[in-house]
């Protein structure tokens, strides 16, 4: 495979479905104190896409309540509604609908179908008969899935514009448990694909980017940091970082500090 | 140990011996193309301290060839002369001394004693020889050892105002080998610990912030990277970021998605 | 979770649906020079149960060619039959009836449906649907699967008598990607758990047995050693050794030497 | 490097110094409940070689307290005094006079100059001192260090006959901490390297052997496992394990299931 150095004049877009963007790390809105230090972490952290859970977040429809929308107003932020809560395709499918015409007419979304296991890993058989309807429906659909490179291929194939496979459980913070699957995936999808769930600490979404993922997704590492602002400037740096450093190529590895071999053949073997 | 976060209005600077850095970044200027490489690299890897292996590079002894100092002017770059080359306490001394010389009395350097093998790892025997004269002698050390906590703590003992363990080989790309010694230094040194060596891309630089390393040191991972300087560009960020990351305070790791457990409880036993 | 460890007189056996034997250590009869380095290898290993490719192997079909059977005689061994070769939840159905009929009525079989990737990861929506025919169908099926937890849950809720997560692709011989997986596995399935494939030497079917496993499957990290039959024998032992630090509950880990500390506190964090 | 099978009728023996044994794992005598525990746990583990602790641990010294002897008759075992205890080398020279004496000539010794830090990591200035004292005193010298591939290289050259790197701190359990720097050990040394410290569990043992190490020696991982004795055979078959599979050569690494590339390809680089 080769690589595609952005020149100096250009900038390195990244693009999903029909839409365009600068940043890489997409971000959640859960679990902080309020909604001023959900702003104040969102705006540090430099993402453009904000994903909202549709049934546990108020973007109008309780109108007496606060608005997420009014502190994250959608000219400066593209809102990505999400299916989290949904445990079916036919809940899934449901909630998209209503963000819809919630949001008039925005139709990318992310959808996840959880299990009820305490995991929350996503059951994907569901999750492969609601992407199939979405886009059906004329959905861009984005999808959390399993680190399974043949469900991500699957998802690929029926017309998802975004793979999301998880690095670890969703709030977990354990870091990428298995780089091999997600190199795999890399390997052979063409849409973008991004890490969503896992990571726990900057040097962990460095990690998914130099592996060549599209971008990051995360919502507990930073909100629930001690702090939680200066967490998420490590977080915009740490995927600038790992992007570049993807871009950059590395240095070979070798063995030894003089020595040309690879690491393949660290362990001599010799007579017992 | 608790951790003191800088104000908003503080910067966090690094302090080595009578000397105070912003950058927690320092470069060698091996292994480039040609100086005009060495100066772009390093203007893009902000770092503030560059090392110099002073029986290597010309920064004065031949008046007929390239100074590498007219590429990376004194009064913006702290230049750290190093004793790269040197296999005994008595040689490092001596080059500790003409540095000393050539650069009007500059007492602060980078001693390394390698031994002749193929690790390039220091003789930590012969390197508390020679720390322990230079420390007489009035030189600032910053001494390269290996990631022995004992030898460690002896080298703050002698009077050396940083340490830095190295991460891999010198010139390896490997990454940090031993997490474990880093951190047993970490806890007990109360002079900077620097990872020197090891590093081959932008998360291991992170990694070894988010221990609590006050620096990292590295050469090869931005001089043989494909592109030199958007490594270190990448390396700049991973750095910050790492930084960041270690005084946001991570949030914990959890096994389960909702589980409060520690992850020390993930692998439950079960009857056969 | 406690563990009950069989009493001084008793033996550790591994029941898996209405069998029960003494040997945790599957194997199969692929990849080997000729049937005699098999039939050795096989009786080095100390397996009870042999798997055996339907689709590739004369067990009898073919009465002019070399059978099996002749080599692995089954009062001695437990033939398990596997559907490897087979890419759709139909192919698999038909090959185990196949299975059924040659070795008169004989219903233990292993099922397996590959994707065509390269990685031969398993597609799971086609295994959940073969599973689900085989069950109704009177088999009792050990089933090959990927190492998703709720994939995992869905196969015993459909009746599997053994749910064999990968451990990394087949023939790679990279040991264990994802132990947490294999893990959240053990913590919820009452069915047997066995890892099948991905285990490349000795120690990594160990750490399978350690986590909790009843089980390893494998065939290419015997048949591709250097020494088939020695490397049997290291197996064998593997298995057992991993087995019995399992049941006996190995000490704890400690930060330090001395300390009570959990790891979890290992890496202190300290004022820059 | 190239490796020396045994023939199907040698055995594969362990030489140090002048003495040859069977068994590859050495055991301490430290923690266990009672004298009766520790006879039981040795018996069960097939240790030749069991290292007393002389300042701790009566094997004559005091005759009116029970003798350790007693419970290890010294013609079914080889007793290897260590200095454990002595922070100087000074005191560990006094140490291996005393047990010489205790021990009617015997010149095997065990020399560990622990520094008095919490990780018990050994002191390798004194450890040095003291091994040349030894040797030139005529005692063959087995030698705890750390896994400093150049320290190790001059205990071999002072005159050691076996080297012996820590694992992980004493009694930490932590496993292999740093298996590149045991694997130099091992490409450099040709007195034996056994792994003295840091194995947990049956299948860390295992990796110790895998990587060509001659021995193992353990004391804590046995000792407080839940049930010793359980474990001591664990041990027993694991280090077997290790070191039939270490002769028998494993399979090579595969990326993918089929491919023939190492896994170095791994990760492929694709546009952004």
């Amino acid at each position: 495979m080769s690589i595609v150095r952005p020149g100096a004049s250009e900038a390195d877009r990244f693009t999903v479905g029909s839409h365009t963007f600068n940043s890489r790390l997409l971000v959640g809105t859960g679990k902080y104190r309020d909604f001023e230090q959900t702003r104040l972490a969102i705006e540090a952290s430099g993402a453009e896409i904000v994903t909202v859970a549709i049934r546990r977040t108020n973007i109008g429809q309780n109108a007496d309540e606060p608005n997420l929308l009014d502190y994250l107003p959608p000219d400066k932020y593209t809102i990505l509604p999400n299916t989290a809560g949904c445990h079916t395709a036919k809940d899934a499918v449901r909630t998209c609908r209503l963000a819809r015409e919630l949001l008039d007419g925005w139709n990318l979304v992310k959808l996840e179908v959880l299990s009820e296991h305490k995991t929350l890993y996503p059951d994907v058989v569901e999750t492969l008969n609601a992407a199939e309807v979405l886009v059906r429906d004329g959905f861009e659909v984005m999808v959390y899935t399993s680190d399974d490179p043949i469900v991500a291929r699957q998802l690929e194939a029926i017309g998802c514009k975004a793979v999301m496979p998880l690095g670890a459980p969703i709030g977990s913070g354990l870091g990428l448990q298995n780089p091999y699957n997600i190199a795999m995936i890399l390997e052979e999808l063409t849409v973008p694909v991004l890490v969503d769930a896992g990571v726990g600490t900057a040097s962990e979404a460095a990690v998914a980017m130099e592996l060549g993922c599209d971008g990051v997704l995360m919502n507990t590492a930073i909100a629930l940091a001690e702090d939680p602002i200066m967490m998420a400037r490590a977080m915009r740096l740490a995927v600038e970082s790992g992007r570049l450093a993807y871009l950059a190529g590395r240095m070979p590895r070798r063995a030894h500090a003089s020595a040309s071999s690879p690491m393949d053949n660290l362990v001599g073997r010799r007579p017992g």
